[in-house]
């Protein structure tokens, strides 16, 4: 339709080359230089109704819908490069359109990533985005390295996107820097990179702490101990009771951080130089399944603490 | 939700690692090696009630998500490599899905691709692929290099995809093998890769001849003329009347033949060592705009011959 096409020109006109981009949006296919080592690739898509709200701010929509699939290159130890972006609009509403591009290009030009490519077609509100990047071979972050010893560490603090999410069902307003992590989640790309080829594992935080642990244990062939009291816990967070707290922490989702397996006796801060939060929560074990130890120093496995709902919730 | 994790599982027991494939499906991302020469990337969609009935066989479903991907990196002459599946589902249909992957590996078998990562979530049927290849640096062919006095070249036959359209939307059952090139497209990507390095520009027919040759003459900054006495017209179209013949054949789109601008005096039917049919059409001119030669030698523009509103119609 004309209308897609005067879209898809508005998009181009935003968009101006790159690194490494040889021809990006207007022919049959982008051409990118050959990334160095490695090709990653990943892809995450958000639907209306589901991952946002329809009457959410475009923008917002636009850093999240690139944030979670930076994330996951995070995840990988990867440096992002080109996005292709895959847009199914309901309408051609130009201003949503220009409101989506202001989100997604800020986060995009914040980490040098390209927008190379994509489509458009009429449809109920989705976004899919794919990330394309570079690991080194042979460094690169996997789910599956984690072993027996490992101390698990954790970047940032976690449940203030989970508590956002609770109190908007209520009916609230969530107070403003939890309504930030919700909305614009900081994907911990420096720190993947600071990482890759020292951590033995990593996963990124989307599903929450336990059910992503939980993937990362299995992929490992390993049990965990999370250690309760060294949890860091979002600020705000301490003024709710202990198991909302909890709850959110643990279960919640949507923190976007990064859950990372390290040989025992090596210190991450030191490698961490942009002043990212990093904290130990825990190690792998031999012994499989998932124990939480609480403040008594008491360790009892998951399901008696009554998260084994949460393990394996979340989107795929 | 775990019927979606069940659903993943299905997909990554039908799919196992692949040419280039480091890590597949099953981390925060696919790890591949990088590709020789340039990197490729496309993006394509199709949404149920726009692009394909719901109640379509979801074998040709999937067999056509994968297929005009694969034609777009055919009209850049490039070796498709890796594929990433973004399904938005309904409800968690095994069977549906199980039938989708027969059409889409069949396809993805043929071309020697690998499905490496994806995304499933809840939500109004489309397919979102994206589509990774190669092509050595400096061969790719792009819509922007043409040059007046190139011959215009037309692989297979034009018109069969819309006048099966056509037959279905009257309510009509149409012969099996229009039905056939509507629903199961064959991407040229030999025919591209023969020609990369060979050809001066090139373009997939998505939505029809004019409205495609239109985009090929914009980015090359030339005007066309199209002999409409060569134009390949698909096996029973002679038996319609002229007018629904040329409206199927010039604007109808869906064919997924490529378009080919080659300098003068090449004859590429000896570089296509596959018994892929290829027919002379027409020429570029440094004179813009389109006219048709008809049949008694007599040249019009497009106008004038009723088929401007096809130009520019069919998806972004």
């Amino acid at each position: 339709m004309g209308t897609e096409r005067e879209l898809i020109a508005r998009i181009a006109r935003r968009v101006r080359g790159g690194s490494g981009v040889v021809l990006g949006i207007g022919d049959d296919a982008a051409l990118l230089e050959a990334p160095a080592g490695w090709l990653v690739a990943t892809c995450d898509a958000l639907l209306a109704g589901r991952h946002f709200a329809p009457e959410d701010d475009p923008a917002d929509v636009g850093w999240k819908a690139l944030a979670v699939n930076l994330s996951d290159l995070a995840a990988m130890g990867a440096r992002p490069r080109h996005a292709l972006l895959a847009l199914n609009l309901p309408e051609a509403d130009v201003e949503w359109l220009e409101r989506f591009l202001d989100g997604f290009l800020a986060i995009a030009h914040e980490h040098g990533v390209a927008l190379v490519g994509g489509n458009l077609a009429r449809g109920d509100l989705s976004i899919t985005v794919t990330l394309l990047g570079e690991v080194a071979a042979g460094r690169a972050l996997r789910r599956d390295g984690g072993r027996a010893g490992d101390r698990l560490w954790v970047t940032g603090a976690l449940g203030a996107a989970a508590a956002a999410l609770a109190s908007l069902r209520r009916g609230e307003r969530p107070p403003p820097d939890w309504r930030a992590r919700l909305d614009r989640p900081v994907p911990r790309v420096s720190a993947g990179l600071a990482l890759a080829g020292v951590a033995h594992a990593a996963i990124d935080l989307s599903d929450g702490l336990l059910a992503d642990l939980d993937r990362l244990c299995t992929a490992s062939g390993t049990g965990a101990e999370i250690d309760l009291s060294a949890l860091p816990f979002a600020p705000g967070l301490e003024a709710l009771g202990d198991d909302d707290r909890l709850a959110f922490a643990l279960g919640g989702g949507e923190d976007y951080e990064l859950l990372l397996a390290l040989p025992p006796g090596l210190d991450p801060r030191s490698q961490l130089a942009d002043q990212i939060p990093i904290t130990a929560i825990g190690t792998l074990t031999a012994e499989p399944g998932i124990r939480l130890r609480d403040p008594r120093g008491a360790l009892r496995p998951v399901g008696a603490m009554g998260f084994d709902h949460f393990a394996g919730a979340g989107d795929a």
